[in-house]
């Protein structure tokens, strides 16, 4: 009876203390959810810990969400991956985002953990935003040409899909240059918005051609038999279109509501909610990534906005940085440089492992 | 007699309209000075037209010169040269830029002649700037190793040498990778502040070794005999401690006053002028341009104010962009495309000639 009842005390005691570390965690922003049907982690930054931060001033020109409330949101989906300039590309991005009002941050990292380093950077800027871990599943890693940038993408439309309910919707590489006045061509985006991409393939441009103010085509160096041979820095989607696409595909799941439970013997109505998911979705295709997003999205030329002067004009550049090797552990065999500051600039470095 | 009045009235007529139209191009801020020494050509762009831009409205965020009277202005010389990433290069330092108060930006481009699109570009941006053509002697062209970037670098000094008396000088190349943090470790520099700057040679990271608060030697993949071997983003300079290294050497030419006209004959005193008016000048040789700078300045180790939390935070990236290729013309062959966007949108581009 007395072991039983220790045991049972311990069972209780051992539970209780679980909770609290758990509310203590997700109340330092550091719970991690665990949501995602792309396999993706959320890291729900809150905004009350980013003002917290003792790290940084909070930048005058940052506009924190809601400070110009009849401005719609722009949310920017930015796919990013552990390298030695992934800090420097993100701080420059930041800023660009900085001088941009009502915009909301969607950082997804294609890693399995998330860098507390980045984590650190994003809460010190000011912005409100998200940070998504969105590993590729390894059997597209195993392809010849490896659709880069896609489980963090879809990871984004998901989170935007469970959070958001108005605004826009925008791909934004890293590493690519931004005008500031393209978000605000963007901003009042109903269906999608297209305008010019420069420094893409060997023509220097890709952009919607464009006669009398409609699209009647696609002027870009590669073709291959998409729909929409645009650049995935060349459009916005607006998020109530986004999600009436995304809802008409739902009652399908509430309907049976198990289907992730029928591998073999899949019934009927869970076969059409799977296929009609992935075409609301980015294929995991390289090259075809942003023609089967918008090809998802069952839309025709006619729904397309062209924006930036009827696409005469580039405020986007799909710039690429040089890649830079990790560096070298510096601290090591310099025994006598122990009290100077190179054992604590080695933690800033991306080293080689 | 009829005969040379209307001479005379011709030569009156023509004068008049000349000194008409230079008063109109310089109203509208397009008139050159030859002034430079090193052979550079000022475009002053003053900031009334700057403001006076209808192309965009001024970004709140943009903090014009004066608008926060007690922080030291920081004077950021920047040189840049023509190719297609010119553009995207500076929008994306211009909008680190807008997140930093009192700047003053000093474009210097290594072209005889100034690129009407990056002038409108700079107008557009709000920023207090001045654009000037700085052109590389053709001698230091013919090198085998050119040291790019000293005629820029010269033509800015020499302005800020001529038109500014307080604040804080920094040689930015837009191509790099800047945390709008780094801007406040400098603002207060007296003579010479340094920081580590980031993706620099093998090492990854080139920075003064700092102990107890001071520096006592440099850590960098290559020293090459170099007395102080740091990167062209990894130091400020006080503009008055500057101005007094320079103005020891003033009192020569006002002396002699034409120095200019003695190619040969030489007087002694005009050819110290010149040996001293180099040596606070940056040369001309690949790769020593930092070290005899800096040497040029006249300071030890111990006059160097280490920043960035004693040197062991990363504010400052050497990024470097992938060349792009030129476009080439796309309108061309193309005429069943000609009341499109397309043959704007060919002047947006940087094209093949």
């Amino acid at each position: 009876m007395r072991k039983a009842e220790a045991r049972s005390f311990l069972y209780v005691l051992v539970g209780s203390t679980t909770v609290f570390i758990m509310m203590l965690t997700y109340k330092a922003g550091l719970m991690v959810e665990r949501k995602s049907p792309g396999g993706g982690m959320y890291l729900p930054w809150n905004r009350r810990l980013a003002q917290k931060s003792p790290s940084l001033p909070l930048n005058p020109c940052s506009n924190p969400l809601g400070s110009q409330a009849s401005l719609p949101v722009i949310y920017v989906v930015t796919p990013t991956y552990p390298r030695p300039t992934q800090i420097p590309e993100l701080v420059r991005f930041a800023q660009t985002l900085m001088t941009v009002p009502n915009v909301f941050w969607i950082v997804a990292e294609d890693a399995p953990i998330l860098n507390i380093r980045v984590a650190t950077y994003l809460n010190s800027t000011g912005l409100p935003h998200t940070y998504i871990a969105a590993p590729m599943p390894e059997k597209h890693r195993k392809k010849k040409v490896i659709p880069k940038g896609v489980s963090n993408r879809r990871a984004g439309i998901d989170w935007i899909r469970r959070h958001v309910e108005d605004g826009v919707m925008y791909f934004a590489d890293d590493d690519n240059s931004y005008d500031r006045r393209i978000f605000e061509e963007m901003r009042w985006t109903k269906k999608v918005s297209m305008w010019p991409v420069g420094l893409v393939t060997h023509l220097g441009v890709s952009s919607p051609v464009v006669i009398d103010g409609r699209v009647i085509g696609f002027y870009d160096g590669w073709f291959g038999a998409r729909k929409f041979p645009v650049d995935m820095a060349g459009f916005a989607v607006g998020i109530p279109f986004l999600l009436t696409v995304a809802r008409l595909r739902r009652p399908e799941v509430t309907r049976t509501g198990k289907f992730a439970h029928h591998r073999s013997g899949v019934r009927s109505s869970d076969r059409d909610y799977r296929l009609l998911m992935h075409k609301a979705e980015m294929p995991y295709r390289a090259g075809y990534e942003e023609d089967g997003f918008l090809q998802s999205l069952k839309i025709s030329k006619a729904d397309i906005e062209p924006k930036a002067s009827g696409c005469t004009k580039i405020y986007v550049w799909h710039t690429k940085t040089q890649a830079a090797r990790p560096a070298p552990t510096i601290a090591r065999n310099r025994t006598h440089f122990s009290d100077s500051n190179l054992p604590s600039l080695e933690k800033e470095l991306f080293l080689r492992t």
